[in-house]
Parts: structure tokens; sequence; C-alpha cells
């Protein structure tokens, strides 16, 4: 292999397709760039792709001493391995020939508290250590992802000028990347992102269902429902390629004969449990968690289907007409404010996690960085930009003025929706669950009055009252049973 | 304070309320017993209280040291302190004192692995170790709990004489105790309970609400509702205070007079973590703890109220004619129904629990000692005992035959209320996520597949078929960007 003539500007290590891919990129942005893979194998086929995706300055080595010490000081290599014991092995490998100033960059989706970890760890020898979440998938990580730094200031401006190119580029809003915060809030960032990617999928499988299974709307029309939706308020990524898959054949079509279990990686777990742990509610995101997980049980859906299909229901329940132009528009209008309320929940899931960890991040700029590059990337986040711009302590997106007169124009399409889903028997857990965390949050009094009783009645919790301060107490089973006599 | 003339047969420690009836419980049932706490006015107070309720043989410690040396050898000590630290605390003061042989029972709710983690420690000291759920509250403690004890066995041979009498008694199914298994499983049960506690008392406020905020139902016609429907299917602990609830006067009634603010101690939360863990969908549980979060933005919610009142619509959306006695046995239905999902849940996570710890626990022994003593006891838990019953391998509650009979029978009135609910504006997210996760589960076939494509679209996640064996990944870019050529 060739050797480069002086050193590199940075180093990646770790050569699946999206470390060859970012490795490829950020080559092709002018900064040459070492790469290194456990596998040698992988190190010569991605030195051949940069040779063939023209002669890009990307250089390869077959172990670990010698590609560190072809870097520039202060070194800068990124790690693209799995997440877990093999980026803690991959330092370990990296840190006997790095030197103090040099820095590690972890671009993969790991668990926050690992990256605190491992920065500490590392701050003891001497190297600055950086959680870098990197959405695209492959395609955004060839060209362009969205980039999600945190953790030292430091090593982010070593490598402040590449990310920048790097990055997706969006017009009138920059670069897809900036400095998100300490510690490990770029993970974090990264995995609440991923629990926002798990909603808008499960609420555009919904609409997919609602409209096929009792819309009875053909793939090719599919097809063109959401072609013509990507061109509006609900332009993106996800709406994109759905699109696209509803037009691929396959004797008949493929997305007909792909089986209905969905895998998951771990973010989205991570997502719901940390909701729960920040007393935060996500429950669109739950639900779509809680949707793969059911999905997943397909040999005891086909036994609970025969159950009660011989207790006297099918699969669908109805055969309703349906006016198809009135039910794509209603639909639409569901999945756009049942869109909303799943934002409103990651954002402020992250607003919890910044206040409790003193990290200090900028709601709006995140809403930025996911214009581009990213899995979530669409012309909706804008919106949300622009509600933190406007009022940057908003407390939540549903009472941005924007929004609240977005969901009232959309609510009785996004009730009628969910009630058709409820009489076909169809479950739609994505949009309901977004109705009931708007019609639970704009409730000025809710029945939890009665539970708080409840808890005072059998456990003597205590609790408020509207008409006075304090916390009291009431012998309600003395009381009932006096009056009971 | 009188000395015991010869050992006493066990000792506790921690003398709240909780603690305090319990062990006059124990003596109650003539076992001598012991007890200590550190604020020994505690000591002098259940002294005080035994004497009252009977010369109950029970004996007061102001020191760790001579409380210790009054219990018989080997030594029982049981322990109601708060979780966390402060058991770290109690264990390390009592273990200078006991000899091996002698075992510490944890009453509290402790996280599982705590318990894990104590009962090894104990174990190099040769301490025997359990972890104890108990439920029932104040009163369950006093007059006759559920119990749930877990870890080692030997230490359950004890106490079992004890606790079989301590037990809530219930006619034809015995005393509410039953050794759990290994570990920390009973207290992984026991916090299960606790979030199957959440769901119930979620579906019992949702049912108040629609009856209140939709039927216009006066708390004296909900005093009468409930009383009602404590006679027959939903006859319950929980229903029965909540009729008691509405019947409590203050100058009106005093439920009307509780702020609508829920607190929670954490077992609710480590439920959803554990679901989220497990894989297994629990979105009842989650959704009763989400409401307690919501409910828990007083402030915000008022603030919300008014964004969405300016913009055109209040609380109530309709105000539209009910029949009273229709709704009303809408309601019940739909509470049943709803009930018997979440129950689905909180089972299949025990039992997901159970095989991957490899606990080998007994469902429907669970169902049986929750049939007294504790906050969810019900008649219901018969049914659910006989279900297990006829078959210990079923996969869901929901595909019982009976149970599978009571749902279809009910389905109509489910989707009555929650439909309703949502034209009324009124959230009803316990029954609508019970009612998403029955249609998700008897559903062959779901949308899932578009996920799964998506996913391989933009991750190369791949994909399984309907058709043929193995896995699949397309190259559905290059697909759509050719057609569209």
């Amino acid at each position: 292999m060739a050797a480069p003539s002086k050193p590199t500007r940075i180093g990646l290590v770790g050569l699946a397709v999206m470390g060859q891919n970012l490795a490829l990129n950020i080559a092709e942005k002018g900064f040459p760039i070492s790469v290194y893979n456990r596998t040698t194998s992988k190190v010569d086929e991605t030195v051949e792709r940069a040779q063939k995706e023209g002669n890009l300055p990307l250089f390869g080595f077959h172990d670990p001493e010698s590609f560190v010490h072809s870097i520039q000081k202060p070194r800068v290599v990124i790690m693209l391995v799995k997440a877990g014991a093999p980026v803690d092995q991959t330092i370990k490998t990296l840190s006997g020939y790095l030197e103090k100033g040099d820095c590690i960059i972890d671009g993969g989706n790991e668990w926050y508290e690992n990256t605190e970890r491992r920065e500490k760890a590392m701050a003891e020898l001497g190297i600055l250590y950086l959680g870098m979440g990197v959405s695209g998938g492959e395609e955004g990580a060839r060209n362009g992802p969205s980039m999600m730094p945190g953790g030292s200031f430091k090593a982010f401006k070593y490598i402040e000028d590449i990310v920048l190119k790097v990055a997706a580029q969006v017009p009138d809003s920059g670069p897809c990347v900036t400095y998100i915060g300490k510690g490990g809030s770029g993970n974090f960032v990264k995995m609440v992102h991923n629990g926002i990617e798990y909603g808008d999928m499960q609420l555009i499988a919904e609409a997919y269902d609602v409209l096929k299974s009792v819309g009875k709307l053909s793939n090719e029309e599919l097809h063109s429902v959401f072609a013509e939706w990507n061109k509006g308020e609900l332009q993106s990524f996800l709406i994109e390629i759905t699109a696209d898959i509803f037009g691929i054949k396959d004797e008949g079509y493929l997305v007909d004969k792909v089986l209905d279990k969905t895998g998951m990686k771990g973010t989205g777990k991570w997502t719901v449990q940390q909701a729960a742990d920040l007393s935060v509610a996500a429950p669109t995101i739950a639900a779509s968690l809680d949707a793969r997980f059911l999905s997943g049980l397909k040999e005891e859906r086909v036994e609970a289907a025969k159950v009660f299909k011989s207790g006297g229901f099918g699969d669908i329940l109805t055969d309703q007409e349906v006016d198809k132009k009135k039910l794509i528009d209603d639909v639409r209008q569901a999945l756009y404010a049942s869109k909303i309320c799943s934002y409103a929940q990651g954002m402020n899931l992250i607003r919890a996690k910044s206040n409790e960890k003193g990290w200090d991040l900028k709601l709006g700029e995140l809403a930025r960085i996911w214009k581009g590059g990213c899995i979530i990337r669409a012309i909706f986040l804008d919106r949300i930009k622009n509600a933190y711009d406007r009022n940057p302590d908003l407390a939540n997106l549903l009472v941005d003025p924007e929004f609240a007169k977005e969901i009232v124009e959309r609510q009785s399409a996004w009730r009628r929706i969910v009630c058709l889903a409820i009489n076909s028997g169809i479950s739609t857990p994505g949009m309901s669950s977004s109705l009931a965390y708007f019609d639970t949050y704009r409730r000025e009094r809710l029945p939890a009055n009665l539970i708080q009783a409840q808890r005072d009645y059998f456990g003597a919790h205590t609790y408020e009252r509207i008409d006075m301060e304090g916390s009291f107490h009431t012998e309600w089973f003395k009381i009932a049973k006096q009056s009971k006599i």
C-alpha cells in the first residue's frame, strides 16, 4: 500500500460499511486519512474503494502502531466499532500508541455513561475524548451525515474544520453538526434522535395500515400517496423512502413479501428507559418500541388471530364504505399531529437530561443539525427550530403558537382516524398514544385526584388540596366505615 | 420494658407504621417478637401499642446488640426500612451480632438486584437472606398482607410457620404467601405487582373521568356505581375504596378538593424499565406511569388548557347526549377488558424475567397469593389462576379460552368508550393502550413489514420474507432510482 508522504490529518478505525463510508467522505473533503481495521482485508477493501472513487487521500494500515504513528500530532482517531466491549478493546489498543494531547472519538451508538466513563479514564492519560453520534446510515456517512459530537470541547475544536465539511450541508441552515455539550451529551442526543426515529417509523406504518387495511389502497396508490405527501408538510427522508418502497416489485410488490417482524438495536429501548428515569412521558416512542416487541411475536400472533377469528371476528371488523380521498387527507393530518407529539416528547426528554446533567443543550440547534444527513431529516424540523427560536424556554412544543394552531386545525381528522382504526380493529398505538398525550397535557384538571386519594387511603401517602396549602392525610377507611353504620 | 423470659421467635427492625403493624400482627399470631428501631421512641410506641392491643408478646429493645441476642437461634430478623442505603446500613449493624446460620429478611420494596448482591455478601458470612415483598399497606400489614418471599429456601423454611399465619387468609385458596423463588424473585414479583397496581388505578381513574366528564355523574352516583361494580366481576379492594372515596364529604366532596397530582415511589418506573429490558410490551402499565408524570405538570397543564381554549376548544369537546345507564355499563366492560390486558402484560413480564434468571416462577400461584391481603386483591385473580391451571404455558392471558370469550363479549363496549372519550377530548391512555395491545397481539399480519423494509433501505439491517427462508438485503435506493429514470 502507498504510504503517506507526510502525516495524515486524522485516523479512523473500524471499517464496516459505516466506517468505510465516513473515511471516504473525510478523504473526499480533502483531509488525508489513515485507516485501520483488525480484520485487515477490510483495510485493503477501503483502500481499493478510495482509489476507485477518485484517488482519494486515504491510507491503509495493517497494524495499529504504524496506523497511529502515521497521523499528525495532536492525533485524532475516530472509532466506528460496535458499542460496548469492542470500543473498550479498541481504546486499549490505541492508547498504547497515543500520546498526551491526542484525541479519541467514538462515532458509534454508545450508551452515554460509557462515554463519560471513558472520557474520565482517558483524561488521566492526558487523552481527549468525544462521543459523537453519527446519523444517516451508510449513505449519510458517505455523502454527509448529521453528527452530534459531545465531550471535550478542545477535542471538538481539533476536528471542527473536518466535521463542518464532512457533515450534510443544508441551504440556509448550514452544516449538520454542532458541538452538543459536555460528557455523554452527544451520545444521549443521538439516542433520543433514534427514539424519535422509532416513533416516526411507527406512525408511518400505522398510516400505511389504515390506508391499506381500511382504505384498501393498492401499493401503487400508496406509492403515489407517499410521493405526494413528500411534497408537503410531511416532506422527509422517511416519507420519501416509504414512497420508494411501495414502488419496488418482486413478483408482485416486495413490501408484501417482507416478514412483519421488526428488529432493533437498543437505542429505542434506552430512550424509553431514560424517559421513565427522568419522569418524562414519552408514550409515542414507547408505543413504537412495544410495536416492535409485539411484531416479534409472529407465531403467537398467528395463534391469537385464530382464537379470535373463531370467537367471531376477523382481522378487520367492519367493511365500512370509505371515501378514499377524504381518508388519505385525514390520515395525513393524523400523522402530522401525532408527529408533533412525538417530537415534543423527545425534545422534553433531552431537556430533562440536560437539566439533570448541567449540559445546557440548545434544542433549536439540535433541530437545525437534524435538518439534513440524518434519518429523521425533514422540513418539519424547521418549524421546531423556529419554535425554540421564538421561545428557548418553551415548556412543550404543543403550546408553541404555530404548532398549537396546526394541531387545532388537524384534531378533527386525527380523532376520526384513531376512531376509524379502533372501530375497524386496526391498532394505531402510536397515533392514539400521541392523541392521549395531547388530551392529557392540555387538560387543566385530570382524574389524578382520585389516584392520589386512593394512595392516601391505602398507603397514607398524603395529598395536596386545591383550596389550601399543605400536605393532608385523611382516615378514609374510618370515615367510610362510620358512615356505613 | 419487660424482658422476654425466654428467647423470642423472631425479630423485626424498622418501626415506621408498616413495621409496627407487621410486628403486632406476628405477635398476635402467637410468635413472641423482639423489635428494634434506631429512633428509640418508635420502640416504646410499638411496645405501648402491643400492650393496648391485647398484651401481645412483643419486646422492645433500645440497642441492636441486646435486640439480636434476645432472639432464639437460628435467629431471624425482618427489616422494614427504606430501600437502598438504609437497608445496607441496617444489615451492617445487624451482621455485627448475628451468627452463622442466622437469617435476615428484607420486607421493603427493594430493587431485586440489591437483594441478590446482599444475599451473596451475607452468604459469605454464613447468613441466610430473603427479599420479601409485602403488600397491603398499613392495614394489610396489621391484619394480613400478601407476602412474596424470595431468596434462600432454607431461610423461608425457618419462617414458613410464621408467614403462613401472618398472611391474609383466603377461603378455598389459603394463606397469601408462597416461596416465590431464588435470588431477587420476591422483590421482582412485588415490583410487577405494584406496576399492575398502577395500571388498575389508572384504569379506574379513566372510568371515573368518562363517567364524570362525559356522563356528568355526581359523586353520589359515582359512589353507587362503584359500590355496585364491587358486587360483580370487578369486585376488588381498589374498586371498594373508590366507592368509599366518592362517599366522603368535606364541604362538598373531599375527592373534588384533592389536587390532581399523583405521587410515586419508583416501583412503577422499574416495571416499565424492566419491560423494555426484557422486550415485553407493557403499554397499559407504561401509560399509567406517564399519566402520573403528566399529572405532576399541573402548572404546565393549566397553561396549555388556556392555549387550546383560546384556540377554539375547551376541556370537553362535545356535549353529546348520553344514555347514563348504557354509558355506565359500557365503561364497566371497557374497564374489565382493559384490566385483562394489563394483567397479561404484567404476567408476561414476570415470565420473561423468570426465564432469563431461571427462577421457574409459577404464575398461577402468584395469582393465588394476590387474592387477599394486597392492594390488587380481586375476584378477578381467580380467573387468572384458573387460566394458568388450565395451561401453565399459556402464551398470553388474552388467548385463554375464558378470557378470550370475555373480551369478545366486551369489545364493542370497549371500542365505544375509547372512541367516546376521544371524541370528547378526554384522554383514556390506559384503556386505549390496552385496546391497541389487544388489536396488535391478535393481528396475524402487522404493518411491521414496512418498518423492516425501511430499516433495510437506510441501514442494510436485512429482512426475512414470508415466502422463503433466510435473511435478505435489497438495494432499495438503487432500484428506486433506476425506476425513476
